[in-house]
């Protein structure tokens, strides 16, 4: 159920997953839009898409790459079931995950640690080393796990983001307990279809894309589609559609912007190649890394190139 | 931890993602080999890779695709982690849920449902439109949800797989509440690298490849690197290597046996095209569908062009 | 030297590939517009073409394919070498060759014979077996050996089509001695570029392309530029660039038309990717073989395709 | 009908393109294995594939490329014609044309020039600058048309090899009329299958492969069967297959010896592919550029390979 924030001063309204104090409240920090906006948690990202959908909130933030707060395939496959929804931005945050517990506990004394299953499988060789007696008590997020230390004495401690003890009077035992010390997860800002985000020349674009069901070289027809225009992409993410198993969408971040000559002529032709594309949006990259088409795909030599093409069709 | 299990007659010990009534149980009673066998329950996927490492479990069984259970990334992740590891067979299990409750509870009295996040996800449409004021309590698996019912009173209900009353004393207050009637979860068992299982026509061939790093169009050479030799793939997944964003490794099923040619042939291929390609194994495929390379890529097709290389070798 | 032929009625001028008597002159019989018009023997394809590019002739018919006249390389590289010339229309030819000689002649007589090489090829099977001791004497073509015949006797026989005894007072001594009796030569009606053809549903469309120079898989590239559109080929033809040994433009034809959406945007690709792109005419197929693109790739999907495009666009 | 030419020392018996004088006579001079062999010229191409064929010669010189005396299509299309013919080594010589004439004879009095059709197609520039009044009597060959300068008044002046004058009493009138001064022209030594060349890493290996026929994208899959495996060729050219129009078989030389790992896995793969494919030789490149596979493709690496690959098929 969703639970208001701080204090807003624009009446845009902004969801994120919460509660507040983890990763999405990091990645929301990033989100100049969003700095006087009236924000709400949400427990779930298909809520966050409900709100979006039903206008209650403008716009959401949501993991969905390498989440610890239980994106990805939630996320993908919540904007799989609709048309409604675009992206308008994404945002990177490093991960890196804290062991906190009520004041005055001693790491010794800590047996029930509460957290989300992802977060414990990242802590999970720091715990058998250090605390390798250790119980998990799973939450449904780090922040929530963190939360629930002063209400209740079921865990002791909790694994939660470093940003935690602003929220809540704890203290930290142990700084920096993942496993992957680069971890990043990845969340975007999605908004009803609605102005697209214009062209920075550093822009990516998501699309799923079905293949036709029974064609072998499927998957290579479908990737001609992008490398004949010189079109790169940045991820391929195969999901099953859920009709049964054996048939899969594909979840494709390219790089560049739908206005673009070559990215435009690239989709159309998914359009004509695929039972079902959905365009998810165009919009700013995160590590703002320049669009360079491979080959003679600029804007300028497509414009020439068309040039061409109506010099012969009119052959004279 | 561990937990034992039902009278074993045969030394053999399988794992399962456990504990005892969810779907992994389901699979292993598919498992011939497993009949007799010592079954152990574990919490988490990498306990069962462990297991079966160490020697103290022969093989185990846990979910790889669209898993109610918690498997998919969790087993993807782990099985690239390791190169001791093969697959020996794979198991569908149709996946229901129904909602069950300690004997006397009627269902207007159902505030706070417990069980695995992802079956909760499932169900959610069910519970919003019967009882659109519940409250979710989160747990590691169906099955501890439910076998929690028996010793704390903090939830009312849990969801679970069907066969989960013949392990509790407890009753079924709405059957099949899964929005997804067809959904089926696939299961693997594991083992350590030993004897490869027999080809039976009917087989698949699993692989994790990673793609040399900055080559755009990579992804289009590795898929050849199957076409050429007329290997169809099942399935193809992308997972983050985890050392930055933006690289990935690929879960690939192919049809086929590592002993036939074509698929050889393709795997030889990658192994020279690839920086780190794994083998998974090849196993019979739970559909029992025999396998057709396309074009002429048989066995005996194969034997031709060698006899025909043979020859012009020799050139005589 | 270009030397005239028969009574034309209106003033427009065909160039064609003579003299008189040869296969060209069976293709020219074909061409609707050439009927009434005054026609232009000429000794070269090259001569044919200047002809036309310096408006003494309006259309020239060439041979283009299989020809028995001297056409193929020639006429390959002499509309390589400019851009001034389009192709009309193309016209299929039966060949067969008759042995003739001056009225009186007995077939074992026959010692020297005259005619085209490429035509003395065609029939040189014939010849061992039945005049084993003939000599060959190279011609320009099949009719000027023919026309010899009449005015000097350094040859005793010719191998001409059998047309050739409507112009000249020669008798044939022998029919259809050619060893493939389902030869073919394809004409074409070349002009100054000028108002296109209009689609007929049954085209062709011709273009001479050259490969970037050293990129490995340039080939295939170029291939997919036409696939990734549907557009099937119907002929792809190698020739020496010309400048050093290794470096090779492509003749090719395709099925349909460059006002066709398929083929406009696989040309407009082409010229992007290759350093030099010739088209030389779209033009109703002699075949009348509709065209079929493979694929989603016909006029009304590409117009849907674009429809969808602006739509996310603009993404309202 | 061959004739005999110069004092052979060894009883090796070598077929050329003849007659003497011309550009194939440059070729030969190449060949080390030829020096003290008995030569014998032919008139055309199929007759020197015969004369290896029936024992007569054990090896013969051909034009394959770019040809003044004939070959290009005509090799290419009497190679295909039989599976009995090896190629045993490539020869490159540079192309000039000079006029000659009868001593005694000025530039200024020439009229009728003889030579064969392509010689004259480039020197035709040079001749309607300077003798825009000629006339052109074609000959067999471009040593054909200087030799009958001296036994017939016909011609004033031939078109020939600069080495002609070496074998008549020709005066040379002008030097290197022809219009592309890098010209060069392709030979090949042919010889019955035997022995096949070792390797020398410097390598080229010829093949003719018709394509599966109904199958759009067949020229696609038939170029991946080589890129798969790194194989680059050098040359890629299409001849009608002559059943009917249409059907095309391509001839190509790729980079590497039969005896390559990948060279051999790559004619394997078009044997499978393809319902006809011709071997026709691995041999020393004439211009001695060491092969170099694209890709992970070398022998070293093709045998790291197969080592993985037995390592997972016996899966210990």
């Amino acid at each position: 159920m969703p639970a208001k924030t701080s204090k807003p001063t624009s009446n845009l309204t902004f969801a994120f997953l919460g509660p507040v104090g983890t990763f999405t409240e990091l990645a929301l920090a990033q989100v100049k839009e969003a700095k006087n906006a009236k924000k709400i948690s949400v427990n779930h990202v298909a809520e966050a898409i409900e709100l979006v959908i039903s206008g209650k909130a403008k716009r959401a933030i949501i993991p969905v790459e390498n989440s610890i707060e239980g994106g990805v395939s939630a996320t993908l496959d919540a904007l799989a079931g609709t048309d409604k929804i675009r992206i308008y931005g994404e945002y990177l945050v490093p991960v890196s995950f804290n062991l906190v517990a009520r004041p005055g506990t001693k790491l010794s004394e800590v047996k029930t640690i509460a957290t989300h299953p992802v977060a414990y499988a990242q802590s999970r060789k720091w715990l058998l080393e250090k605390l390798p007696k250790h119980v998990h008590l799973p939450a449904t997020s780090t922040a929530a796990a963190a939360a629930a230390l002063l209400t209740s004495e079921q865990a002791d401690a909790a694994i939660a983001a470093p940003t935690i003890t602003n929220h809540h009077k704890l203290i930290t035992l142990a700084k920096n307990i993942g496993e992957n010390k680069q971890a990043q997860t990845r969340f975007i800002q999605i908004g009803l279809a609605g102005d697209l985000p214009k062209p920075t020349g550093a822009d990516k674009t998501s699309v799923i894309v079905e293949l036709p069901s029974d064609q072998p070289g499927a998957l290579l027809a479908m990737l001609e589609q992008f490398s004949t225009r010189g079109v790169n992409l940045t991820r391929i993410e195969s999901r099953p559609i859920g009709d049964r198993l054996g048939r899969y969408r594909f979840n494709i971040d390219a790089e560049g912007h739908v206005l673009d000559e070559s990215m435009g002529e690239a989709l159309a032709g998914l359009h004509r190649f695929s039972p079902k594309v959905s365009f998810l949006g165009s919009y700013s990259r995160a590590d703002k890394q320049q669009t360079k088409p491979e080959g003679n795909n600029s804007n300028g030599q497509y414009a020439d190139a068309s040039k061409w093409l109506e010099s012969i069709r009119k052959a004279r």
